[in-house]
């Protein structure tokens, strides 16, 4: 089947970034180009974003080789001279990288990660960078707000089904869990990232046997300690099914959850919560999921409903409220001198930059885009990751490491800014006067 | 990197289906399942659906294997044994399939295919199935819309970097060209699957260079007939320096068009149209993108804007007004009998079912949806695309034939349903009477 993997993903790209690359061969442009990733304006449905995604970029740009079978395909285009196919045999990366570490929060314009390479390198990694870098972000901003409003309960990625094919579906789930949700369905995901797997029954099995007691008793004869999902056809009459079962099985009764699937969650949840302790199965935990997001999640939270866990598919899986940002990986300096376009509505912060969180007593106040090397208050956020085409030692922390960094940043952020509801005024990003004067100057360069 | 693909792509699943698979096994369940893929609600911004992905998911069927990786991966989970972890070294998929074919407008509660096999097989396969099919029949049902109000121009797909992962990217341009769209910018997804890939100019080459000028002399040394974006710095000037270029290049001037990326896209385009036409270059073409989606690609038409291409990124690649489906993976019969669940809201048609269309003078009138086996009148729209596991000869077209179908069954859907707006009635979608009674049957016998 078609799929992206190493032999090919260097030809994820759109077919500019490589006759632009031809041109700069052509023309003998090989100046270092400043390439900057952030995003313009967050969407209305988002007071933050989580930054995710780093990993796969710096896999990607350690590794970038064009194989004789790329190489093959672009000669098939009759775009490409043979001088500038044969230079790709020998194409590698050799810049750096400047990025903000995964599962900090970021806000509109700030610099994700920058790139300073020859140009044709930097400009080359364009859609790669970008579409790795979006779909994780656009997925752990909205995972942050669904664990958020879980309030400490589990939430658990049930997502994978729905999530835009099967790349996202991993990466999804990585940048979920960086985000704090704590376990996924999804087996791959949890091969390739080590994220805790775990799951129930779907309501076919249940319809398979002729009687759901049937489907129970079969189902805790292979795992005794599972979760069982309960509204096949009548959820308070199924969880009276699970009180049975308890009573036959006595002390070998070890079903750790029901599941509710379906009908008003908060109702049913009072109402098995009851029948469970009357019947003194306090230890029966009550897991819900079906058509569940931050909103529906909060409002369970906040009528007490008696449920533990959360499992949540399509509304995180496709972020169904902010699908898109309006990220941007653009040219902000060549050969040593800042650059920008003028079109309208899209201004750019020339050279590099560094990003800087003010807090006070412990929560964050404001942040400063300033120029590199400026001096400002506050955390730097922009680390160097990768030199001369190697990642650097400590740039790669591991997932659990990231999903502790991304809790911890989250706690610090304003209440108004973790809040579900949108932030008024908006988190404060202020821009350093010293890059407002240079970005200025640059305006006035260019464009002749 | 972490990537989908052959060696893996089997346990892109959900564990339920894997512990749903092994406790089959253990109750030696083994009898024939069918299982109906469907949207159970059309987005309220869609007035239909195009079904897509088939391909992807015949060729999972016919090649699933579990490797020795896979099966070691399980092996360490602790919840599978030994007997069952040996079966599936030789699992296959050995059932049938019966399916529309791609690029078939849908409706609410249609089968999109329909699995019969031995339970365990039709199970395990539910994530990846529904995973692909979401994906590109999210894909092609918004760009059918993006197509449609181009009215003849062109469409390209720009939007590589901001689909939701790298599968997304090649996957979704699949279905935007099977949807209508007449290119990709995507380097891969043309080499994958053969469709047409083209490009422009990025903001980026032009800044690179002292002068606009100079970037365009420098880009046509390359690409002589290439487009040249022209607004980096101000959209008119822009034009007048493409014009002042075919004055000094005379008749080995060969830039084919211009491209307009912000600003008011129609005003714009006017204007612009007017200097080239001033100019004699009458034969430049103007293609515009930036911030496109059907409806801003509406209004550029009805304004009549001369703009002779679209390239869309976000809106489209994203599907960002229905980016999920309420897509589900269904069992329907088990062993011979029908079976539903009896959830809140969720209704299911039992057993093996078949959709005609209906239709009178060349137009589509109305849906039946009826059993399996049926007289009804209109066009039966599921046919077999697979038999004991092998794919059937004719159930694959090209990606070509796929579109030309696409384009032709569009056509005889009812104005209003074509129609950006919501349509008011929605298209008529009825359930036979023998299928309602043998719901209605299949609904006494279940719950017990």
């Amino acid at each position: 089947m078609a799929w992206v993997d190493d032999t090919n993903s260097i030809l994820l790209t759109d077919l500019y970034e490589l006759t632009m690359l031809q041109s700069y061969f052509a023309e003998d442009m090989r100046k270092d180009a400043v390439f900057s990733l952030f995003v313009r304006r967050l969407p209305e449905n988002r007071n933050f974003l989580i930054a995710c995604g780093l990993e796969q970029v710096l896999d990607q740009l350690a590794n970038l080789r064009f194989s004789e079978q790329n190489i093959a395909f672009l000669r098939d285009q009759n775009k490409f001279t043979q001088p500038f196919l044969d230079t790709l045999k020998d194409f590698r990366f050799s810049g750096s990288v400047h990025a903000v570490a995964e599962g900090t929060p970021v806000f509109e314009n700030e610099p994700i990660l920058e790139v300073v390479a020859p140009i044709g390198q930097a400009q080359v990694v364009e859609t790669f960078i970008m579409n790795q870098v979006h779909v994780q972000t656009v997925s752990a901003s909205k995972a942050a707000r669904v664990v958020a409003a879980a309030q400490g309960r589990a939430v658990v990625d049930f997502g994978a089904r729905r999530m835009q094919g099967a790349d996202a579906a991993i990466k999804a789930a990585r940048a979920f869990f960086i985000a704090g949700v704590d376990a996924t369905s999804n087996v791959l995901a949890g091969e390739l990232f080590g994220i805790p797997i775990t799951g129930t029954m779907a309501h076919s099995y249940i319809e398979a046997f002729e009687k759901e007691t049937d489907a129970f008793d079969a189902f805790i004869r292979s795992y005794p300690d599972t979760v069982l999902l309960v509204d096949t056809y009548d959820t308070l009459e199924g969880v009276r099914r699970v009180v049975a079962l308890a009573e036959r099985l006595g002390p070998s009764f070890r079903v750790r959850a029901i599941r509710l699937d379906s009908g008003d969650l908060i109702e049913l949840a009072f109402k098995a919560r009851q029948i469970l302790d009357d019947a003194g199965l306090s230890q029966v935990q009550i897991f819900a999921s079906g058509g569940l997001d931050e909103h529906v999640i909060a409002r369970i939270v906040a009528a007490g409903a008696p449920i533990d866990g959360f499992g949540v598919g399509t509304a995180m899986a496709v972020s169904d409220d902010a699908p898109g940002l309006d990220i941007a990986y653009k040219l902000c300096a060549y050969a040593g001198q800042g650059r920008l376009k003028l079109s309208a509505g899209k201004p750019i912060l020339p050279s590099r930059k560094q990003v800087f969180r003010v807090e006070q007593d412990g929560r964050a106040v404001r942040d400063i885009i300033a120029r590199d090397g400026e001096a400002q208050p506050g955390r730097p956020l922009l680390r160097p990751v990768m030199k001369d085409g190697q990642v650097l030692a400590d740039a790669l922390p591991t997932l659990s490491e990231s999903r502790t960094l991304a809790a911890s940043e989250f706690a610090r952020l304003p209440e108004a800014v973790r809040s579900l509801d949108p932030a008024t005024p908006p988190y404060p990003v202020v821009v350093s006067d010293a890059l407002l004067a240079h970005q200025e100057d640059v305006r006035r360069q260019v464009g002749a």
